[in-house]
């Protein structure tokens, strides 16, 4: 088992950045060679999710439908200084972590797959806890 | 690895009940340091969540989000006596289970983040099962 | 630590498939006794969820409601040849995995409980990935 710790910035309100790069460096330095490989937000405002890594112009139609979803300005209890009820609803609908299979010290991925953190109330800087278990 | 078995009591039909000091215990009673812990609801009309713990309007919010999103009251096919259609799509939605890292025999969370059992076809008396497994 | 993949035929565009039998023979066919098992679909137009097996009209619903969400048809910014941005906007929303306890060499569910894979674009052959650890 080991553990990585991610400090990721964000740019923008809503934005979906890709991880693979990291999650793959993460497994490389574990040593697991098979096993699960679990990828965690430490936050209650931002997701791990899975989906096409290709063409960006689907993590935007995912994006754009969230926040039809749960638009920014609504009938919130939570309606504090941050205005950010959306941002958790968006979380809940998503999730906070993604675990994958972890084969020959690499993710195993389709074709299309990407991991991404979802950004939705930056800019902010988020922790992210990867933990690779051998199997 | 170690399971523990809880059975809780909702006392209406959609609330959010809070389980870390349930996961902590269990983490705890495993005796495990470094690991991953599973949260898994055996129903499917309730899930598990992760969300803001310290502002109940949060979870306020994303009850709401969801009966707004999956009325009870709809054109259901699985119209039968329980009119619950309702509650498996939020299930569905919110997922039956989340994971979450363990370090030093205690669950990593962010300072904002609890887990939650959602009950969306309440009350009723809900089995939850943590597996808690050593890296 | 044992894993499985299966190679899955779905006939509609959207479909829901009971992957109970596959999941209680991978993890029978690994000899682990308990643990847990992470089933986990290769692609991004495609889900697997865990609701009710026993009437088929939840699952009915749950399509439905999910075509409510996402239409087919919408202003979509991937509006390629496919026209399968729903399909993304689905399996974001179900999620790419499941994962659940193992107990006495079997799957740990609860009466209704089903594992689906949810296919959001077919009809297609899909690759699902079942990695059994041991606790």
């Amino acid at each position: 088992m080991r553990r990585s710790e991610l400090s990721i910035e964000s740019r923008q309100r809503n934005e979906f950045i890709k991880l693979d790069a990291h999650v793959a460096k993460a497994i490389a330095d574990s040593g697991v060679q098979d096993g699960l490989c679990h990828v965690f937000v430490l936050h209650t405002t931002a997701g791990v999710t899975i989906n096409e890594g290709a063409d960006p112009s689907v993590m935007h139609d995912i994006g754009t439908k969230l926040a039809e979803l749960a638009p920014r300005e609504g009938r919130y209890a939570h309606a504090d200084a941050e205005r950010n009820a959306d941002s958790h609803i968006k979380a809940a609908l998503v999730g906070s972590s993604v675990t994958v299979p972890v084969r020959k010290g690499a993710p195993v991925l389709g074709t299309w797959q990407s991991i991404f953190l979802c950004e939705f109330d930056g800019p902010r800087r988020r922790q992210v806890v990867i933990s690779v278990i051998a199997g």
